[in-house]
């Protein structure tokens, strides 16, 4: 772990858990400002079985923050606050425009 | 394409040409600063069979355009600059530190 990046491959799949040390989901995908190259989100994958069903929350990249002793993410949530937080259908990804990128970031405060 | 960000997922995968056209592989990875989240390089895998005995080639994001038409990046590459270009096997990914990444800049002219 003495680089400094890491692979893309390497983030999605890996767990996210919260304060507690509760598992909330693992990353299934990353989203990528296309001009400057910044990951804005970390997509979420939580719910139901081996990718079936599964709901998708896109977490701004800047709340994750990387734990080795639990060799995941930690993010700064409670479950009520996963609960009402912005999601999707895997089947049904959208746009990541001007309006669902500002209402992602005032759910988490940024 | 109205949306600002890409997923990696589709990232990873797209082809890329050089100017004049010609395929010189496709993205397989990337390659993210831990701490802001930066995509540093895209990683062209090329060469091989099926995924088999390929080389890695680090390209800085910067440098990749992506065009609609083609439906792939294009890089300011020709085939000798490829040649020369810094790479390694699938099996023997380097530590990405500063050295490294000094020495992929430097060659592209960063």
């Amino acid at each position: 772990m003495a680089s400094d990046v890491i692979s893309s491959e390497r983030v999605e799949g890996t767990n996210v858990y919260n304060v507690a040390g509760d598992k909330l989901g693992s990353i299934d995908d990353l989203m990528i400002d296309k001009q400057s190259g910044q990951v804005r989100y970390a997509v979420m994958e939580f719910g139901g079985f081996l990718g079936i069903d599964t709901d998708r929350y896109p977490l701004p990249w800047n709340m994750l923050k990387y734990d080795t002793a639990k060799g995941g993410y930690v993010v700064p949530l409670d479950k009520r606050q996963i609960e009402g937080a912005p999601r999707y259908a895997n089947d049904a990804v959208p746009d990541y425009d001007d309006t669902y990128r500002t209402n992602i970031d005032k759910y988490y405060g940024l």
